[in-house]
């Protein structure tokens, strides 16, 4: 400050303002940004480093690797979207749990993919996981199928987000199948009767009807099926 | 032939044997011996022409594009598997079709990840769609759930083998979880009772247990959640 009127004098290395000192948040504030603008293949140590201006050495402090950083960027986004549910009914909360989920994972879809195998860290999923087993514990639903059921869910609406992730989400899962399967039946003598005889059904509804019917499908199977502890595994 | 015993014959290109002729089977071969070999990286279009001794322009006469030889190779893997399921109970068949489906994919995760978004083409694969909807018909559930429900079961299997590309498949899903979740649970204040509670039963099950027991809720959903065929979507 003392230069300030004087553009000439030297600026000296120990008098520029000190670097913001480096956190596990402000590192992956600067992850979801890039993330933003440039996609996930941009999210790396070592530009994230450059971002911050230090090495990216020093970031292993705070972020064991980039599966870690991965992980905690998913916890971020959920942080940012809105708050979890707190009226409704158990059911009602529940599907506006995976639905809000399913919003922050349908606008990033490589996040999405990511998340099928790198399952995310950090307080907001935490909280998330929570408020799922506080609604399905209410709900009636016995602990050990909570337990189990829990994982089936998230991985459903990661899964449906991940397939999706181009902007069109209206019933392409069975388009081209039954497009083709139309095409076989009138070309060949060789049919598909059933395929072809719900084609239409096949092609129907929007991306958003599926999601809410599945979620249903899930909800009531859930409801529908004990768990036996010692199952032995089908052959 | 005549030159066999004569080794200093000169062998004019006329007297090579003629190529095979090329044929979509033919390419669709090649590509899952690259797969099974090297993986799926590196089929290209370009190393198949060059296994089949032709220019990759040629190939595009049976196979449009990348993606659609992607959409052909599981097929190809499905017609090597196991025949489907004729015998038991419409239940019985579903899971045996399911899980063997499964069984191709969890063999070949980078072809589960591959058909989260490009979805397979073939005789195969139909004849797989078709005796899905064949057993749900049967087990009396109403054509419009039916028409959902195949993209909804085969959408679960192809994420949960997409999921565990890994070789480990314990309850890997909720492991990172629950492990942290105790952590914090001791280390500060912040509980997440639920998820400590469940902890140990979040991390039981083997793969295969939680597999069948997943497809058992999806089952029992469908069974049990009817369609609205002009659902309006949820807020």
């Amino acid at each position: 400050m003392e230069h300030e009127n004087d553009i000439t004098a030297p600026l000296s290395r120990r008098e520029r303002p000190a670097k913001t000192p480096l956190t596990r948040e402000g590192i992956i504030d600067v992850a979801v940004t890039i993330l933003e603008n440039e996609g996930l293949g941009k999210v790396t140590m070592r530009r994230i480093a450059a971002d911050l201006d230090t090495g990216a050495a020093s970031l292993y402090v705070y972020v064991r690797n980039t599966e870690d950083l991965h992980a905690r960027i998913l916890d971020a986004l959920l942080g940012r979207a809105a708050p979890l549910p707190r009226a409704g009914s158990w059911r009602e909360r529940l599907v506006a749990l995976l639905t809000g989920y399913g919003t922050v994972l349908f606008e990033h879809p490589e996040i999405a993919r990511m998340t099928m195998t790198t399952h995310p860290v950090g307080p907001h999923y935490f909280r998330l996981v929570e408020s799922i087993l506080e609604a399905l514990s209410e709900g009636g639903v016995p602990d050990p199928v909570a337990a189990w059921a829990v994982d089936v869910l998230l991985a459903s609406v990661t899964a449906s987000a991940a397939e999706h992730s181009g902007p069109s989400t209206t019933g392409e899962g069975s388009e081209a199948l039954a497009v083709l399967a139309a095409r076989i039946a009138i070309t060949s003598g060789e049919t598909y009767p059933h395929i072809v005889r719900l084609g239409d059904e096949m092609l129907s509804g929007t991306g958003m009807e599926r999601f809410t019917w599945g979620l249903d499908v899930l909800i009531n199977g859930i409801l529908n099926t004990p768990r036996t502890p010692s199952a032995s595994a089908s052959s």
